[in-house]
């Protein structure tokens, strides 16, 4: 979506966060014929109801007896796809800042969004639906790991010329850290070791029927135990891990590329440092806006803090609607007008369930 | 569900309204472990979305791209369900007051709620989900044929053996009206007279055809005007309608019984006299636990009114989910802590989806 030029993307609204808030608020949010761009830390929409109970069944959605998190997810997706928004996903949202006004006419600030996949983001307004946090790779509990980080430590896929004829350890024991060692072992490493603290993997029986025959084969190599230090050369390169195994014995395992792959954790991190007002980790909004203190910068969902407040996702929805309903005041400078979307022809019209033509 | 002694029912809450925003927070309700009882004036569940847009698509239900108003009334009552939570139909609240406390100690009052169905209920607390108001019969312009109602003008179907040997008219051009003529043509009564603006009848071809060849047989002549005024015999008992055609001549249509369809409106009616504070025929409501200006008595849905209202489904659910866990709390004594359903071994017990031997 980023232009060639490597220019901004302008747009009405700018939504941080893919999950039922972020995804419904955009809906409300085309709906009112504002352009909407949404973006996400994870590669696939949903959020929390997509990464932590994807198959699990939700009863408290009105009208759905019973939907999983994937269900309500796909069923939002559908929703919105008559609206066309672009959702930026996999990308974690870095800096939000307030641009300088152009002129003193400027009466509220446009927001610039930059993401570290490349985006940037020129928003009239923001609205902040980020629930728990980016979903973020879990750090190793080895901060002096931090200086080789995006040189010999990856925890998101880099190019396989990044281990190419490396000694390279990956380590957790996911389904995703396990085939990630088969595909480094099959695409070019010198060696794979895969390091988890016991020998049971979290896989099913296909991946490690896979696994166990890597091994036989002498292609993946298994360690046990926890890493606990770093070791450098004289050269400041990465060359071992320090590794504690469950009856505290210590080695090194030698290395030239980490892989830590110990699976996703929502953190706010990012957003702490967008230099907004917090309390206890949630964002303070006006109820009747979903306003931050910030003129422009909106917040819906369980990353808002407002008297009652309750973090459910049906709550949700309704703040993603008055949200949604305040900015398209603010931006147009009018009161929107109650429209139902079983009778108003310009709704209809927008989701193309009229055509065109008859619109008024 | 009334008990045989007269006595009224008690319960926790008594919800008033059974379209979205009842059927919800009675589901809310029966979740938290109350005990629910919820009454309609309708014949059948789903308030505004049943009566005014039973087939037509709703596009803003959160996760459902498309759904008709049955169809979202249908998924709450399934729902519903595992709640059990008796419903009420076809009945008008006639009176809702606050009983005087049984000692000094009582914290907050008990209300008492009755229905021109002959229910009496207790509550400890009541949720208004009224709507617009109740959808009740369109009564004839003509005041002075309130005197009759009950005795021969009849707006809800009186027992046969009311129109037996009688001279009866109907009023209305909905298939409603046609088939009560019919029903009545064939079970008894002395003549029938189908009253009616103008000789179009909002019906299908199959009713028409039934209506033409009865009016053919000579069992329903059909009259055409709209009623004016009303005449009285010496004895006081309405004697005949006067009636004004479409060129403003009069004629007087004698009978016995009348009985006006013209079909439902919804009318604050008797809410407006219970008692309440009303703003521009709404309830204030704190917006924070949907309480109105009196304990234990809240109100969600159209009929609210605070700071930011919006008169969406998606903001009703929200209501009548705070609405129901303020409730929890001021039954309890205690706050409800936060659970979701896909998780929480309780409200899973309670819908039904764990054996109660799981229960903690």
């Amino acid at each position: 979506m980023k232009p060639a030029d490597g220019t901004a993307i302008d747009t009405d609204v700018a939504v941080i966060g893919a999950g039922p808030a972020g995804l419904f608020a955009a809906f409300q949010l085309g709906l009112q014929e504002l352009s909407v761009h949404v973006v996400d830390s994870l590669p696939h929409a949903g959020g929390q109801c997509a990464e932590l109970y994807p198959d699990k069944p939700i009863y408290d959605v009105p009208g759905w007896p019973a939907c999983s998190g994937h269900e309500l997810t796909q069923g939002l997706l559908r929703q919105l796809e008559p609206l066309h928004v672009p959702l930026h996903l996999g990308q974690v949202v870095q800096a939000l800042q307030a641009l300088p006004s152009a002129s003193a006419e400027d009466e509220a600030p446009r927001w610039w969004l930059q993401t570290d996949g490349g985006l940037d983001l020129h928003a009239r307004a923001v609205v902040i639906a980020a629930g728990v946090g980016a979903f973020l790779p879990r750090p190793l509990a080895v901060p002096e790991l931090q200086r080789w980080e995006g040189q010999q430590v990856f925890y998101r896929d880099p190019p396989p010329a990044a281990w190419l004829d490396r000694r390279v350890v990956v380590v957790g024991g996911t389904a995703a850290a396990v085939q990630l060692a088969l595909r480094v072992a099959d695409s070019g490493a010198a060696s794979v070791t895969l390091l988890h603290r016991h020998d049971r993997f979290a896989i099913d029986a296909e991946l490690d029927a896979q696994l166990q025959s890597a091994i036989g084969a002498g292609w993946i190599r298994l360690a046990l135990g926890q890493p606990i230090g770093a070791l450098a050369d004289d050269a400041g390169q990465l060359q071992a891990l320090e590794v504690a195994t469950a009856t505290d014995e210590r080695y090194s395992l030698p290395l030239e590329v980490l892989l830590p792959r110990l699976g996703l954790h929502p953190r706010l991190g990012p957003l702490a440092h967008w230099g907004l007002a917090l309390q206890r980790k949630h964002l303070v909004v006006d109820a009747t806006t979903l306003q931050t203190s910030q003129p422009g910068l909106y917040a819906v969902g369980d990353i808002t803090h407002y008297p009652g407040k309750r973090k459910l996702i049906v709550c949700a929805f309704h703040e993603a609607t008055l949200a949604a309903l305040a900015i398209t005041e603010q931006l147009r400078g009018a009161p929107v007008p109650l429209e139902y979307t079983t009778t108003s022809p310009r709704l209809l019209a927008r989701l193309g369930r009229l055509p065109t033509a008859a619109r008024p």
